[in-house]
């Protein structure tokens, strides 16, 4: 139904990106807040008719695609009021000392976009890392353009929240260019987008596969450029022997649910469970095979990640000294669509000595590591690559007691959490999703919270500069009122 | 003198730094600061000696050595300061609210430490850039143990600043591993110390071949590290009509001191003048011309800068419409290190044809570039690549009948100058020393500002953490007094 957007066009969309791009810049905070704010409105007003496509191209259940939409809407707002409030901008006062040997002179900094913004939006948030998800509204807060390379899979939806983004600019007279929407099946048009010249960055959230090929792409450009690609995880769960002595039973119904919440089709799904051996952990084994077992298959996002992910699950379960704990016991309806929960178990050993198992299986499938003691499940902490989440199912006493697994944890994840679960992302500014590598392209940024503003700025400083001629972020007189810090003070004051 | 470290040592002083990083990133702020104020005391320490050194192994004059000096420690102590003060951190608290549907858990963020970082020492500053230099004192104020392959063409003085910061590490308490020295004349050191798996980062100042192939090689890894490389630029200085009108000779002057200063080895030296074809300009050329004769030639860091530098210049000089102004009249010493001062000319027709003339001719030269109008002026703004800095000698109406050559000019730059000269990069918050590609390989980052120690860290969120388990910097209380983020407002005080 929709054809790839030729290479032409998509030069020509890259031009008019980059024209725009020298209008929206120079807009107020305040212009660009505007228009994040209408986008949710006009999203809103898509109304049922979105909700019933997207339901149609992705699966996904009428009640999560209200939420994510609510969501995406909080996201465009949120982000909106920070950028409006302009901390993120760091803005910096440094007055001239002229007695200095030699004279110091007045210098200010601030941050100012990188330009045109390529954004490949994601299969299994059709709106909220999507057309106009986080990448898209954390760009446009910086002043940056974005091009969006829509997700094949829900190709319709995404047109819907063009649209719904077009009547916004439109609405709030944007620059022509500030936005465009390319369709793409192949290779070709995600190169395409990422090597031309106009591109100044790049948002991502998929496969690892598909996210360092982008990487390796801009990297080989004659100027290179960032990209931030989230690349998913296996989100390692560690069980606390106190913890798990003390609570086993509601740990497995916790995790039962967060495994196959959304047929598993998070990157935050727990893949990879990791307790040491002993009673406690037998029933934990057996409480959360019980549930699985209780719990429906459901329709994956499409066929491709279900072929996806029974292809990946069978590898898993034929590596040596793993075995299969349990299956939802819910009889195939034969869709080939559907992601059967699945539980599985190793020692620590096969886990440490085969990287087979280090690797994401995309859907409502974990493995429950058995290690002899805390020395090995310490090992496997240090072994894990990046991740984007960690989580330590612990008593305090755990907690203490366990330094060097806690500092090793802490050292491969994005996020560190106690006694919860990694699904559900809050969208606040306290939050980190990102991680090291492989779980994101650079672990100094997120994609979730208004500091992913940051992937997409860059400072300037400005030296010697008369202060009608300054940004009004950098007046003396602070028009804007935002904090500053002026000769290493952190204000709002204005400058004396 | 110094062999290359063989690599079997430098894979051993890689896992030593890697044991040194777990127990470094847990000293508090302060343990940091102290260490690197004793460095600093410890660089004072050295006295003479050090000085004596440096002035054989550089031909840098004593005053300028004891200036550069002076620096490195005012950049040791500056940012001890801010590391201690711990705005740089960006601490950010969200606390629950578990009346939301679904309940929103307390969230809380901060930057920690990416691990070893790998320092490359520049050769034309022998302290600042250098062994205990910007790199160096950004990564131990953010939590990382330093690995400095040194500048062959001063390994003595490196070796002695090696000593001092070893000496500082022993009265400190630091860990062992916290800082390791490398020789390497080989291009085999470079890339053992960049590809090892302990690398989590790289700090760089030199040349562009230098610095991408330092990029490339972090790129290529397994798990792709961030490189910070500043590989310098030509530093662009806009001579605006009405200004120039009113200044020529003041402009001259002071550029023959700039474009001379140090033999003109800095990344900030300005290498490109651009006016447009007037009475002014012409007497600005003759001016320039004339205080370039009477600029005595300096002797260079080493004979290979030397003769790079005249092999560019005689390159640039061949160009068509290229034309020579004016050299030092000093007779020649015969001297093989020396660097001629040396003014060019040519149209802005030839310049933006011509991509020879955009290169860094690294060195006392300079070459005044003739358009025809400010709309070629313009286009020569648009077509120049990333820059450390751009400068405009202008009036403030020059500035304001003149926007789309400013915004032009703003968008390549790192550091936006006006009125001023480019040399002379203020150690100060609010500096930023970097720019877009080839200036560095991330225009997001800077190394000179305390700033700079964000290269080398990354954000972590802990989720759900008893307030006693947390680090001090989230904990409710707030026990360092540092600045935070509390549900969306910037604080000191405690979280109640």
């Amino acid at each position: 139904m929709y054809n790839d957007t030729p290479i032409e066009e998509i030069n020509q969309l890259m031009n008019e990106a980059w024209n725009a791009f020298h209008a929206y810049r120079k807009l107020s905070l305040k212009q660009r807040a505007d228009f994040m704010r209408t986008i949710g409105v006009e999203l809103e007003n898509c109304g049922d008719a979105l909700i019933q496509v997207a339901m149609k191209e992705t699966n996904l259940p009428e009640a999560r695609l209200r939420g994510e939409r609510a969501r995406t809407i909080f996201q465009l707002n949120s982000y909106a009021q920070a950028c409006e409030e302009g901390t993120w901008l760091e803005a910096s006062i440094d007055t001239a000392v002229p007695d200095k040997v030699p004279p110091k002179p007045d210098i200010r900094k601030m941050l100012v976009p990188l330009g045109p913004v390529v954004v490949f939006g994601a299969s299994n948030f059709p709106f909220a890392y999507s057309t106009a998800g986080g990448d898209t509204a954390c760009a446009f807060a910086a002043g940056c353009p974005v091009i969006i390379k829509c997700h094949p899979a829900h190709a319709e939806t995404s047109t819907i929240v063009e649209e719904a983004i077009l009547k916004a600019a439109t609405k709030c007279n944007m620059p022509k260019g500030i936005f465009a929407h390319v369709y793409g099946t192949s290779f070709e048009v995600g190169k395409a987008l990422v090597m031309h010249t106009h591109t100044k960055a790049v948002g991502f959230t998929g496969s690892y596969t598909g996210g360092k090929q982008l990487f390796d792409w801009a990297n080989q450009r004659k100027e290179p450029i960032p990209v931030f690609a989230e690349m998913g995880s296996i989100n390692p769960v560690f069980l606390l022997p106190e913890k798990l002595q003390a609570a086993s039973k509601d740990i497995a119904a916790m995790y039962a649910g967060s495994i196959t919440l959304g047929v598993g089709q998070f990157c935050t799904n727990p893949g990879l469970i990791i307790g040491i051996e002993s009673e406690a952990l037998q029933s934990f084994i057996h409480d959360l095979g019980k549930a699985i077992q209780q719990i429906a298959p459901g329709r994956m996002l499409h066929e491709g990640i279900a072929n996806a992910y029974n292809g990946k699950k069978e590898n898993a379960l034929l590596q040596e000294d793993v075995h299969l704990v349990a299956e939802s016991e819910y009889p195939s309806d034969g869709d080939r669509q559907t992601g059967v929960p699945t539980i599985a178990t190793a020692t620590g050993k096969a886990f440490l000595n085969n990287p087979v198992l280090h690797q994401e299986v995309f859907g409502p499938y974990s493995i429950v590591i058995r290690c002899k003691d805390m020395s090995e499940m310490t090992e496997v902490a240090k072994h894990l690559e990046g991740q984007l989440t960690a989580t330590l199912m612990a008593t305090d006493n755990d907690i203490v007691n366990n330094n060097k697994l806690v500092e090793a944890v802490k050292n491969i994840c994005g996020r560190f959490i106690i006694n919860g679960v990694p699904t559900g992302v809050e969208v606040c500014l306290s939050m980190h999703h990102g991680g090291p590598f492989p779980a994101t392209t650079d672990s100094r940024f997120t994609s979730v919270g208004a500091d992913g503003i940051k992937r997409f700025v860059r400072p300037i400083a400005f030296q010697n500069w008369s202060n009608s001629l300054l940004p009004d972020e950098l007046k003396n007189e602070n028009p804007l009122h935002i904090w500053r810090t002026v000769n290493n003070q952190l204000t709002k004051e204005k400058v004396s």
